[in-house]
């Protein structure tokens, strides 16, 4: 079976999906992004991704592409025409088609709506799970907006090739005083030596992630301790368990951060009781 | 006549020149670029241009499209093919398309070469110079690696976006310590009270602007004095003349910094100068 994905109201063979090579997106990074999972044939958690990407479009002032009931249809529609039941489905929208001029195009422009699904293997994603990755330090070199979801993830392309060159799954950058703010991809957390869950605010310094804010539910359901604060890496260094969260990774555990092993240097056991646990708060509709 | 543009080996009508929605400079803004500028028939400063494109492409280890002959000939061939006698030749490289996925993709993915050429008016240019242009100042908020031309542009698009909501034609960045570091796709200069041009080391927190190295050259064979060091806005707004320098714009005069006028308020004769002078000093190659 071939890929589809859907371009701009069409839904065409993958390997011919084009933008036009002034797509706004393209010259100037000037588009949004969301990743939502697939899990059993259901699209998860889509209201949480749809909020978020309203959020980005009004933060650039690029014009919603169409109603949400449409957008929501369109996902699922890739997602079926692709056959996914268990994997990712991806949306980008950005300001559209013009010609080259870094000043927004007249208020006239279409916006560029794209999107695509791919499945993946959930148990290759436990077996991940089971054995846990590792993840190296790296200096916060990001603009301030980073809590926009925006397709300028050059620098987030780099964090993360430097945490697969130094044998890692995932960069976690630390700020000017000594905080982790979150991963290349991925929200960051710990659960201390007391056995309470720390992850960073979302009100600066990173994004709110999606996965992360279904977790904040999982946790205040199940009563489990924990504080929103910024953690240093030293702390995450010693803490008990590690972990980062993301649509693509679910509750995914950490068991090196540099050298040094997390905890015994094995999945954590709240890790493992929140990656079990997710799909029961998340959001679920058929595709 | 309908244009021309130049993608990955062949050259297509503009509309329908297209890249694959997976290209990494959509998903990712992996990819960087360069402008030059096309004056009576002949591509200004191509050596310099593609020597920068050399240092981009090495930076975020982007491998070489093609030989430097071969991409020379391209852009001289976008620029004949679409009759320009004086405007602009735009080329973009990326690290190409592949599945969705931050790391860099395996060794053989081809990077996509894009280009594009379009007419400009001098005399609008020359217009506009007589005039000058107003600046506004901006809070500098881009990842420290601005020596490199990627096109991870939309911090550039929000600060050039609100120059233009504030009656302006540039932004100029500030930095924590109250210095001008760049415009939005500019460089920056002033002329002090004392006759003296300053513009800011090209070391760190800008890019080494073609247009910048060309006029450098050019003040040294004039005599003028100079010096390389960082500015205050504040400086700035007490000077006896400012400009700003890029390939799309040359040697233009700033009039007006936020709401102070500089100098007399009207474009000063160093800028001038050295703008008529600009091509003497240029490397001028027949397209």
């Amino acid at each position: 079976m071939s890929r589809i994905a859907y371009v701009n109201g069409r839904y065409v063979p993958h390997a011919q999906a084009a933008v036009h090579i002034e797509d706004r997106g393209y010259q100037f990074a000037d588009g949004v992004y969301e990743v939502c999972e697939i899990w059993g044939g259901k699209i998860v958690d889509a209201p949480r991704h749809l909020d978020r990407l309203d959020r980005s479009l009004r933060e650039l002032r690029i014009r919603q592409p169409m109603a949400r009931a449409a957008l929501l249809f369109v996902l699922k529609q890739v997602a079926r025409r692709n056959l996914v039941r268990n994997g990712l489905v991806y949306l980008q929208v950005t300001r559209g088609v013009a010609r080259r001029d870094h000043v927004f195009p007249a208020a006239d422009v279409p916006p560029t709506v794209v999107v695509t699904a791919k499945s993946t293997n959930p148990a290759a994603g436990d077996a991940q799970a089971e054995a846990g990755i590792a993840v190296v330090s790296y200096t916060e070199n990001r603009w301030p907006r980073v809590d926009i979801k925006t397709v300028a993830l050059l620098p987030n392309v780099l964090a993360k090739q430097y945490a697969r060159e130094n044998g890692a799954k995932e960069a976690w950058y630390v700020d000017d005083n000594g905080f982790v703010t979150e991963g290349g991809s991925t929200n960051a957390w710990i659960v201390t030596r007391d056995g309470v869950l720390v992850t960073r605010p979302a009100e600066t310094g990173i994004l709110r992630g999606v996965t992360r804010s279904v977790v904040l539910d999982l946790v205040v359901r199940e009563g489990l301790a924990f504080e929103e604060r910024p953690f240093s890496l030293e702390e995450a260094k010693t803490a008990r368990e590690a972990f980062v969260t993301a649509a693509s990774t679910l509750v995914m555990p950490v068991v090196r951060i540099d050298d040094t092993p997390v905890g015994n240097g094995h999945p954590g056991s709240v890790a493992g009781q929140l990656r079990r646990a997710f799909h029961t708060a998340s959001h679920l509709e058929d595709i």
